[in-house]
């Protein structure tokens, strides 16, 4: 049997037990029953995933999967593809977005260089909340989808490995809860092909700005998305066969994470439309994925939304986000910090002394 | 002129010079403009309302204003009066859901007991995270709102007096920034009454499940706001009036804290349908109030959804709660706190080395 064939074997799904005492416990605090909305079901869920009512999350890391798109060749973003080394080198230096988020939640940040196409220079001496580098090239940058695959099926294959490896690492380290983000310019097209393309719905229904490209860039990656998929005729019986086609080598990475880290029982909490889609393709490799996954918010990119209804997930968060790195899934965990918070500080209506609904005196 | 027009005097706009000045940093940085969505915008508006452009928010309090309310005596409350009383207790022991999110932000619990009609007897030691409670009782209670008016204009003003001048004194202590909440068995009775009466709108549309009542209950509060708007026929043009009429001790409070807060220059945070009908009812006597402010999140109340319109806010979260006490407004100081990191830690795209958008080399 394949690593991944096992990974996904050891996959169960909610543990009904864990999470029935968890919202037992809740009932007992001094609010009314369920009034905390998301924060109860949040905690519930989390003793579901992890099997146990009251898990903590001492150690927590958000892991940045990057990687480059051959398709920018195509015209379809607004930065160039040097970028994503060069933001690369800005998340280990400490000055971007997700560091600063990390540093709120304390969180570290690992970023997985999955096939970065040029070369890392990190300019800054690595400062507080800097991350930290693993290189797990597989290839540096995909080949362009639109005019034939992105990958071959065994670097696709590769990459989910690095995933995969990843989270075992990850769970032998003993990091409780992990924040899934990702760099990669051009991914927004890889994304929205594999969306359309597993979802069966037209490309132009998917794809969005990204990080803000004009009216007519938006029609170019439309076409180009489209061209893809009619050149590559993905067979979708073959989820790692999608991502061969269409890439890239950081979300197929994601996936290897989602499913491992789902196989460790760890919770893993996902950003936004690039993570969205590597849910979406591990999903089809494992129908049980999605109910062990936190949503973190609801990005800008229409695609996003495809990809929630498709898994039935409902995100914590519309702050209409666009960046990518992992930002929105390391604020969601000021909400798990909040949730923990909720049930493991607060007193009961017995310990407290207040009557419960319908006026009955209170114990204690 | 009275210390409350003496405020409202002193409420001016948002300071677009600094709003502007935070606009342009934002853009500096390494990450598409505008990319981080609702961040940003929060980071532009607490330099607007604080009149500088990089304001840091170290000190922060809750205000939970309590109050009970006549009007139980009709039976509109899952939930019986001393419960009023007992979480009061329960804040400054620390042992309520508030207590709990306050810890995970930093923020010192404050308790204003406006009008609390029972005994406030703290079972146990205040902990880590008790509050402190300011015995400020305008009278102990309303009265039934369903009969005549709640309290007299007199106490009304009175009790807008309370908020106006803890606004003062969290001013002079060196608060940064101030999330309300409240606590008043009943008072989404009294709030759907105000809400109703200031909007024009049925009852039935504003009155929502509260803390937790069956259909039978709803029905009987439906009736009771009716019955009381009839009976007290408020005069919309005097917003002192409707809260003497409708109530509660605890909102009128809060409306001084809003408007006191407001002239200080002190972003204020409010919580969900109380708070928001304080809201509504401070916009009345100053329309440049909701402008001043952050509403943290969508209530399930159905009548917030209606003052949230009417104010023209967005809330920041979505989360399903129902809880009051400030949780919204306290969850919503992580977004607050994500704002500022995201201004103050990351990099510039010269600093960093970043391209930025087209393509243009970066400096530096």
């Amino acid at each position: 049997m394949s690593r991944l064939a096992a990974t996904i074997d050891r996959i169960g799904g909610l543990d009904e037990a864990a999470a029935a005492l968890a919202a037992r416990h809740l009932d007992r605090l001094t609010k009314p029953p369920g009034s905390l909305g998301r924060l109860e079901e949040l905690a519930i869920q989390l003793a579901g995933i992890t099997g146990t009512p009251y898990p903590t999350f001492d150690r927590r890391t958000i892991v940045v999967a990057a990687g480059d798109h051959g398709v920018v060749a195509q015209g379809v973003s607004a930065y160039p593809a040097g970028v994503t080394g060069q933001m690369v080198a800005n998340f280990i230096a400490g000055g971007a977005a997700i560091n600063a988020l990390a540093a709120l939640v304390g969180a570290e940040v690992l970023v997985v260089d999955v096939g970065v196409a040029s070369d890392v220079v990190v300019r800054a001496e690595p400062g507080r909340g800097g991350g930290r580098l693993l290189s797990r090239r597989v290839r540096p940058g995909t080949a362009d989808l639109s005019v034939g695959p992105a990958m071959s099926h065994e670097e696709a294959t590769s990459a989910v490995g690095v995933g995969l490896e990843l989270a075992a690492q990850l769970a032998a380290k003993g990091v409780r809860l992990v924040a899934l983000g990702e760099m990669g310019i051009g991914n927004t097209t890889a994304a929205s092909a594999i969306v359309a393309a597993l979802t069966g719905r037209p490309p132009r229904d998917v794809a969005g700005r990204g990080t803000g490209v004009g009216e007519a860039t938006w029609r170019r990656k439309v076409a180009v998305i489209e061209r893809g998929i009619r050149v590559n005729r993905p067979d979708l019986a073959d989820p790692i066969g999608v991502l061969a086609a269409l890439g890239g080598l950081e979300i197929a990475c994601l996936v290897g994470l989602a499913l491992g880290l789902a196989a460790e029982r760890i919770p893993v909490i996902v950003d936004g439309f690039i993570t969205g889609a590597a849910l979406l393709a591990g999903s089809r490799l494992c129908p049980r994925l999605p109910a062990l996954v936190i949503a973190a918010h609801r990005s800008v990119e229409p695609g996003h939304t495809v990809v929630l209804q498709e898994l039935g997930l409902r995100p914590l968060f519309d702050l209409g986000l666009r960046l990518g790195e992992g930002t929105g899934a390391a604020l969601a965990i000021t909400l798990v910090d909040a949730a923990v918070r909720i049930r493991d500080d607060m007193a009961t209506f017995e310990s407290a002394g207040v009557a419960t609904a319908g006026g009955q005196a209170a114990q204690g």
